[in-house]
């Protein structure tokens, strides 16, 4: 573990780290924020979504204010191995590959090899900012955006042990049924739609996986909403499953950082009643 | 006048426009940050710094919050003409030129034609936003980030009438003294050092100039303090002039937008004081 970069921010400091991780085989970045004082701190995962690195929240998501705030670390990872080695999608899309792990294990060559984010988030990571940082494990909370948002919520209905409270900002709901996911899950996983059930929030849910504290952001104006997203399937899986869900739709909101750094504070503040009691 | 964008956020409009500007014979593209309400509001002109155009601050700011909560319209022009007709350093240098207009109308050719930042900030946009957006222009204020701290400190001293407010962030303050400034002067205007004291806010208050309220901002651990910034020189002016300064020293801060981000909100709350009063 190598600490890459830092800036004092918002009454804390702004971290980058890189390692190496035996998950994907390539050197891993994430970003962290440790807001001042001596913890142990609860913790906020945020997952982020196509193209993004830990750098497009870290710049862009104004969440330092509301860390600093309510005593919350907040940990960014990447979203795809990278690196010389590591195979991208052959005509480079955006939405395959390099910035698109989707948060799976692959099963499928070439992708096998490095494309293991699930165990990265999962397990390798959590020990690692376990054994070097001021958190408090027991009090771990999660939340991401689009392509993070589909990785908050699977993450948090596969281990709903480990946090206390999961929300999702314009999360892909049901990637088993929207081209993102069909494309991506089809690729790392095999054609077989029994394979992808583990990483379609919808599916767990019908299947039986609950989570203590559910929260949606959603942006009514959102490009993606009526084909990739689809809150409405969400809402119907946790209405027949009598999941809580607190999904609110914003009126004139899009997909972009704009919108992020709109709820991001209030989600933190969400979190926070749940971290800090 | 064009607007090329627009995004919901922090319940407003984030906006981006285009004019053709007499004054620099080129497109122009400033940000705006309208909140929701009917207006007329108070507004707040932010000079970005070196390198820099309306998409840094608007990005990685984070002042649309207290912008919102305060009812504040906030305006960021670009720091320099562009387009292909347009001279740069020759060795494109990152502090003259393209994205390094110092807020000057140069004297100097083959600056003169196009470098008339100083009429298109003081004059020409202001009219363009009066005629065009629900501002009352007899309520505004105005900061900047170092070079554009340096554009907001001269403009405010060199027209105090127009300002109730003027605040900046790590300002370059005696620009005739450090590179960074001789540089960027002694090519646009010439090498008489004269024709530097309208743009040096020491020099403009060691010659009378006084400004209603005056605050800055300046990180601690900033890399350029000592070389290029030297708050001490303007401390010792306002001192020596009497003229009231609230220059507080931020430990452990930088340059960079981390440093930005993390006052730039309370900066506002303290224009608001004046603006909404």
């Amino acid at each position: 573990m190598e600490r890459i970069n830092r800036w004092r921010s918002h009454g804390g400091w702004q971290e980058v780290w890189r390692h190496d991780s035996a998950e994907t085989g390539t050197p891993m970045e994430f970003s962290i924020f440790l807001p001042d004082g001596d913890g142990p701190m609860p913790v906020l995962w945020f997952l982020s979504g196509l193209t993004c690195s830990w750098a497009n929240v870290t710049e862009k998501g104004e969440f330092r204010a509301a860390c600093a705030e309510h005593g919350v670390i907040l940990i960014a990872p990447d979203t795809s191995p990278r690196g010389d080695g590591v195979p991208d999608d052959p005509e480079g899309a955006y939405d395959f590959g390099l910035g698109a792990g989707f948060y799976v294990d692959a099963t499928e060559q070439p992708w096998a090899t490095n494309y293991r984010m699930r165990s990265y988030i999962e397990t390798e990571l959590p020990a690692l900012v376990a054994a070097h940082f001021p958190v408090d494990m027991a009090r771990q909370g999660i939340t991401g955006h689009s392509m993070g948002g589909h990785g908050a919520l699977t993450i948090g209905l596969r281990t709903p042990e480990r946090f206390r409270s999961v929300s999702a900002i314009a999360p892909i709901c049901a990637p088993s049924d929207c081209p993102w996911g069909r494309k991506a899950l089809g690729q790392y996983l095999g054609p077989d739609r029994a394979a992808w059930a583990d990483y379609d929030a919808c599916r767990l849910i019908d299947a039986g996986a609950r989570l203590p504290a559910l929260k949606v952001d959603q942006g009514a104006a959102d490009g993606f909403l009526e084909t990739q997203l689809m809150p409405e399937r969400l809402k119907a899986a946790c209405d027949a499953a009598s999941q809580p869900l607190e999904l609110t739709m914003h009126e004139g909101y899009d997909h972009s950082y704009y919108f992020i750094s709109s709820v991001l504070p209030a989600q933190i503040a969400w979190h926070a009643q749940y971290l800090n009691s």
